[in-house]
């Protein structure tokens, strides 16, 4: 009998609306040639409707409706002008990273044949590395206040929250990545010459997990020279382990030099599978284009090759990969405009999806 | 008779030791030129010498030492074989701009003539804009701590903190200097998408010193899509003004979206004149081209163009850019390895100084 999976998809905001629909055709398509079978529900939460009608983001018993799921296969959300970011995304997708325990935030950045990087001198294949991101702690602590409110005297304190069982796991997952791969090289992001206490803590930690991975080449850069380095030599770069906030710094720069944000995956991960696992494409609601039918779906699709890796159907997964590469790259008439093109969304995430039954 | 200014000059580590002595090199070809006198005195400290002899960064008196002088020419600081980063950073340089209350960080980002860019299609003049960071608090906090150290509970905690009058101080500047550009354009960067407490604290500021300057065109980006743009569409920035960290990464990114970091200047201003400002180039002490010679002194020279302008000897600054940007543009034997030649500092340095006195 045909493995079945069940898959929540969250379409969320903006052009969630429009790339989930398209992330799901390449789905049904990878199932359908696969020979495996995928029950999708669908949730209409943690979008701002939701929002209007609830006055919140998500329903009280989230955890239930969601936890019996294989995976969740998400949009993007973010709609300030109905609600404050802050506000929608620790009612929903922050609070799902940190509530369903997905503490890697895996983010491919990869120069995909088919796109044009905005760096010169550089060819498909050679900017592929993994940005590993710490994803339920650090910076994004919410912990912190304000005193003396509305005066001259008015101090706000938010606190950066690291503990060793936070770093060490994801820490474990970027060294085990590295290590599985051919160049077996890491970089761990820092910035702790200037911020003195939490990130020489990150650094003691990476020191210590690379002791017990020799085969792994380790060295840490701090983020600001990282972050030049993404522009100057990309290449060089195999996996990038960052804390919460550097790993969505260098997530959205990397793909940038890739080309476009709008192809970039992401897998927010349960390593131990307690909970389920998240899959969205890196780009976000992006207001300014939403309704108008033209954004790329091709980070949404990647996302859901990433689902399906996760869930085991590593075939399918390869298949979508190659099915984009294949369309970019001979099909320049269905690129939507950050690729340089004039299609829609529909037109490119259905030329995928012929691509991958082809 | 001539005008007379004070300036201390501090090497500090690593390349700072070879690129001062440069910048000090058409410093005085502009002060023949132009009919003024510098009075520069030259210190050790702030360097990993000191720390070897004396247990410390600074002499205990460093303020009274160097609170008489009219600018602060330096180099470098950074030599993590002998002392760790974080210690000699906040004993020196991060003291000082503290201390000093040098509370803008005033970063220039353009494509000069004669520097290739590594983004394709963008030429010299399309790139230029000004990063204004906030110098004195925010995430450089360095207040929090270590709880249950060596266990499996181990905790860290570090503070961002961000007042009202540091934050609107810096807030002020940067709007004013982009009302008096031409484009009268500013962009905040911010996350407070998911740092939610002091990020939209910030973007509260931010939003209400909007209001004082109706003239000015004011937005907000997110770090990491900032970040992304920043090499995807570079040219639509005029003044960006950020957090002490997120300044800090957007300062050397954007250099290198302009060919090198090696050229980029900084000023770490005390616009209330009650402390000495500080000059130096972006890029640090690099102990990996420490000694050899071929560190690229541009940066250090338009620092010391940044110190002239303050100083109020604006024809000379002047002169020392349109010096660098002729020499770049009009000598390729003189590069340095950065800038795509095999030139050597000195060799560099000593062209803009002739071409100042020219
Ligand atoms: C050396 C380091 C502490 C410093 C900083 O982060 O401020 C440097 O990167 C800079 O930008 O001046
Ligand atoms: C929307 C925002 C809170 C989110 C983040 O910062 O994590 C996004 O930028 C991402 O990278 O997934």
């Amino acid at each position: 009998m045909a493995q079945r999976y069940r898959v929540a998809a969250i379409p969320g905001d903006g052009i969630g609306k429009e790339v989930v629909p398209e992330g799901l055709r390449c789905l049904r398509a990878a199932a359908d040639t696969y020979g495996f079978a995928l029950d999708v529900e669908e949730f209409g939460f943690a979008s701002a409707d939701y929002w209007v009608r609830h006055g919140r983001m998500m329903p009280e018993d989230w955890r239930d409706v969601l936890g019996g799921f294989d995976a969740i296969f998400f949009g993007a959300v973010g709609w300030p002008e109905a609600v404050p970011d802050h506000v929608s995304l620790w009612g929903s997708l922050l609070r799902m990273r940190r509530d369903f325990d997905q503490y890697v935030n895996l983010r491919p950045v990869r120069l995909l044949r088919g796109v044009r990087s905005p760096l010169r001198d550089h060819r498909p294949g050679d900017i592929d590395f993994y940005v590993v991101r710490e994803n339920t702690e650090g910076e994004y602590s919410s912990i912190g206040g304000r005193i003396f409110e509305g005066t001259e005297r008015e101090t706000v304190l938010q606190e950066t929250v690291m503990t060793r069982v936070g770093v060490d796991r994801v820490l474990r997952y970027a060294f085990e990545l590295a290590d599985a791969r051919p160049r077996r090289r890491l970089t761990w992001a820092t910035k702790s010459n200037g911020i003195s206490i939490s990130m020489p803590y990150w650094d003691e930690r990476a020191g210590e997990m690379a002791l017990r991975y020799p085969r792994v080449r380790a060295d840490k850069d701090h983020i600001d020279i990282l972050a030049a380095k993404f522009v100057l030599r990309p290449e060089q770069y195999d996996v990038v382990v960052a804390s919460n906030l550097f790993g969505d710094i260098l997530s959205d720069l990397g793909p940038a030099c890739t080309g476009t944000i709008g192809v970039a995956p992401s897998a927010n991960i349960n390593p131990d599978r307690r909970y389920p696992s998240l899959f969205e494409p890196v780009h976000g609601s992006a207001p300014d284009i939403a309704g108008l039918g033209v954004a790329d779906p091709v980070g949404q699709i990647w996302s859901g090759a990433m689902m399906l890796e996760h869930l085991g159907e590593s075939a399918a997964a390869a298949a979508v990969v190659a099915a984009i590469e294949s369309v970019l790259e001979e099909h320049p008439e269905v690129r939507t405009p950050d690729l340089g093109g004039d299609a829609t969304t529909v037109a490119l995430g259905s030329a995928i999806a012929r691509r991958i039954t082809a």
